[in-house]
């Protein structure tokens, strides 16, 4: 390989450092928030930005119970190799109803693993052997500050029973893999965090 | 392939669907709204929900500029094989700044495909031969009705110049299959919409 290829890979990454530089924001203000009267689970924030090129933005942020909104999705496998899929009440989207994998948000003072493990036995009453952390990633970085953390759970064995908050309603079905394949297929699955964590799994299975 | 195979599958295809009817919305009651009392992007709805099953839940849903806040999102290729990236400042993460795929909010009366289209216009100043579009996701499905849409558009040739929105600070850049490799593996995609269409342009090349 000559030596040309890596100062050329170089130069990329210095470029793309160079307007990070540039795109960075130096100073954030909080210019106003946005309530509800009475007590809500979501909130909103303006700020206005000084960007290090010199220039101001003024963004909106979306607060998920007063705080960012973290939250871990987990890809259940049991110890027969079913996968464990939740279905829940979406009620702003088209079906109103949508089936994909477990997850929930992060509390305060709680690490993402610790989140998947406590969702999955809350929504399942399934604990996990071992549990692979795959990635996490921004849903929503112009308007939240919120990650997504994503797992998958193997060997799960059922080791309580559901426990859920008031206002949740979550049930749950074990699939084979021909039918979570057949689910797939026939277009069921319409969340983006079920949908990713699917693709990751499909890429790990062809790599084999 | 034995009967009883068949059988399991619509049983449990059955069970999913008996389910989906007891959790379905049969009513939604708009309780109440929160606005900025000056003009915003962001603005936030109470719902009370009547399920099939009898029971009332209650949600929060985000708007987007008064709509429901539907992106498309697009993964270029130029003529010459490089993958075109925007970097743009994304005040609340870690960095700042992120790295990713062209995407914008589809507009009143567009859609999607005639929206990918434009935002990587006008990011870009890139047009495709080709768009294939590879699926549709809700992304925030609990607090939104928004949808996202993904494409892949091919042999983007540069018809003219990026002309951006005001307050958008968006720099694009051409990378090589390699170059970007060494950008996913440095862990410098952040934000879920272009994780989630690497991984799909991934699993297609395994296939191959």
């Amino acid at each position: 390989m000559p030596e040309s290829w890596f100062l050329n890979k170089m130069e990329k990454l210095e470029e793309i450092r160079k307007i990070y530089e540039e795109l960075k924001t130096v100073q954030m203000v909080k210019k106003r928030e946005c309530l509800f009267r009475r007590k809500s689970f979501l909130q909103l924030e303006k700020y206005k930005c000084l960007l290090h090129n010199g220039k101001t933005i003024f963004r909106e942020k979306i607060l998920k119970n007063h705080k960012e909104g973290n939250a871990a999705i987990i890809l259940p496998i049991t110890e027969n190799g079913e996968y464990i899929l939740a279905i829940e009440p979406r009620v702003f989207t088209k079906d109103t109803v949508d089936i994909g994998f477990p997850a929930g948000y992060i509390e305060e003072d709680e690490n993402p693993r610790r989140a998947a493990i406590r969702e999955l036995e809350e929504e399942t009453g399934y604990q996990p052997e071992s549990l692979e952390f795959v990635g996490s990633y921004y849903p929503d970085q112009g308007c939240s500050g919120a990650c997504n953390y994503y797992y998958i759970a193997r060997n799960c064995k059922k080791i309580g029973t559901q426990h859920l908050d008031e206002g949740e309603f979550i049930k749950y079905v074990l699939v084979t893999e021909e039918e979570l394949e057949k689910i797939v297929n026939l277009g069921m699955i319409k969340g983006l965090n079920s949908a990713y964590l699917l693709e990751r799994v499909k890429n790990r299975k062809e790599k084999r």
